[in-house]
């Protein structure tokens, strides 16, 4: 008996060396000091915020929450790269003058600004489907390991937030607007989130029977835009319980709604987390246009993580970038 | 040091200890012996068959394969019970003859085999669709604490595999015909399987807004039906890597395809298992009516489960099923 009370000591002992300092990137501040307490009472017992483990469900948006977007986001990279590729030379792309355009390769940002979204999606679609979603897979790994400079894009404090999280036995998801099958093709190496853990846009598929062998086809029609409202809807389909904990970011409004459906009064009102870029020495400034963001932050008490003031450093080193075992 | 190998000893020596009668309920024979040997080679990581933890995902059928679905599937059962509530007096009831035969009440089992699934899919929208998925949650949830019996329509030699698998750090879902969020309401309960990990057939939603509260409501057009083919692609959206373990029955063919999917040859061949319903005196006695499952079983190699012959017993006593502490 004694021995298990000496095991069940030496193991509390251990785990809380590890955790002891969490969030060394974050600068002590009042969006810091909101995330502890928050964990710190849903983690407790005795506190009247505790929640069950079973409960503790995180939704993290990807593109420009745990990773720069600036000036372009990683799968817009990946579209880049594959309409450069001879094989991508469709004739689809002749026809649309938009498209013409689009593949004129002005910089992406001025494409996804001034070009329709019809015409942007029938470049993802001309590049993105009619192969199977094993071939797809391997086509994006294929990419991240060519170009190993992008994990250099993630956010060092988003990494050790989640790491934090984790530690308090959270199950994390990232809810994006790429597509699931692209994320899930780095989300464990980079952010050690697991496939099943990723919920993003979606074509349509097909089983194909070749011999005895079953695939699954990428159709060139999307079965789900993963944006706003989209993502409350994705979040109940595929988890089927509020999540306790969201973060998003300013930019585009994209998280206003998942952010809402997280913290709205309830059962349980869970913590909302948004990150404004606001530094203009260590990367892009750029904010809603309308500001509906970091309005509706105000008027519903989220965290605004400001990256200027709250982040000590936003990315790795060259060198602990390729050193694998530090990045989670 | 020397603490933390005797906390590591004893520790394994607990989990040994627990361990040791996995399937109990299941007689000695080809079946039980197939799944302890796959099951035991995953886990070792010297055995050529070991698969890392991560991947150790499991796919289970529900109705007919971990609860008994005769004469009545749980959600059979369930819309049963709405169309004879008086608030579903539904003036659409009226006009179709089909309906009109189906809300007659000459049993279940004639009403799936003779009236069209469009006039099927009519009374179920009529029943399950027009609230929140928060009421409907509650709906399913009251009516199952006020049906205790179907507890004990829980295969418990399933169960104890259910269990089995988990103590080898599988992550097992549910891939059902019924209703995600109407199994999401007693998954945990019955099966030890939280909500995130069922996936099921769907129903379209929209967010709606009521002053400043979000709800997701659920709307008369099927999103997903969820058999067959359909499930290998719902596989693929929701986990996103190829389960290592399929459970399915014989009764209705639909679980070939997903036995198929992971079972077939690749990186990694999973375990196919299927149950077939030959067991007179306990249970009701049914098969596919072209013999396909069991034909794709001996063509692919799955293990089939006779329940006659390789289960000691099928179900919970009735004290057994009253004691939540038992029920995993």
């Amino acid at each position: 008996m004694l021995r298990y009370f000496l095991c069940a000591f030496a193991i509390l002992h251990l785990s809380v060396a590890i955790a002891k300092e969490p969030l060394v990137s974050w600068n002590e501040g009042t969006a810091k000091a909101a995330i502890v307490q928050f964990v710190t009472a849903v983690s407790d017992e005795k506190n009247p915020g505790f929640v069950p483990v079973a409960e503790r469900i995180a939704v993290f948006d990807m593109d420009g929450t745990l990773i720069n977007e600036k000036p372009a986001f990683l799968q817009a990279s990946f579209l880049d790269f594959l309409v450069d590729d001879a094989i991508f030379k469709n004739p689809v792309f002749e026809k649309d003058p938009d498209v013409r355009k689009l593949i004129s390769r002005q910089g992406w940002k001025e494409y996804f600004d001034t070009v329709p979204w019809a015409s942007t999606l029938k470049v993802f679609a001309a590049t993105h489907t009619g192969m199977s979603q094993t071939l797809f897979s391997a086509m994006v790994k294929d990419y991240m390991q060519n170009n190993p400079h992008y994990r250099r894009n993630i956010y060092v404090p988003m990494r050790e937030l989640l790491d934090y999280l984790r530690a308090a036995q959270f199950k994390i998801y990232i809810v994006t607007g790429s597509e699931n099958q692209f994320v899930r093709a780095f989300s464990e190496d980079y952010f050690g989130i697991p496939s099943e853990q990723v919920i993003g846009s979606s074509w349509k598929t097909a089983l194909k029977e070749e011999g005895d062998m079953l695939s699954i086809q990428r159709l060139p029609e999307m079965a789900h835009s993963n944006d706003k409202e989209n993502k409350v809807l994705a979040i109940d389909l595929h988890i089927g319980r509020k999540p306790i904990f969201a973060a998003g970011n300013d930019g585009n409004a994209g998280d206003i709604a998942m952010l809402r459906y997280t913290t709205q009064p309830g059962k349980r009102s869970g913590f909302g987390l948004i990150v404004t870029h606001d530094d203009e020495k260590r990367e892009s400034v750029y904010t809603d246009k309308n500001g509906a963001t970091l309005a509706a932050a105000q008027k519903y008490r989220w965290t605004v993580v400001h990256v200027k003031e709250d982040w000590k450093r936003l990315y790795l080193t060259a060198e602990e970038a390729n050193n694998r075992a530090l990045t989670h």
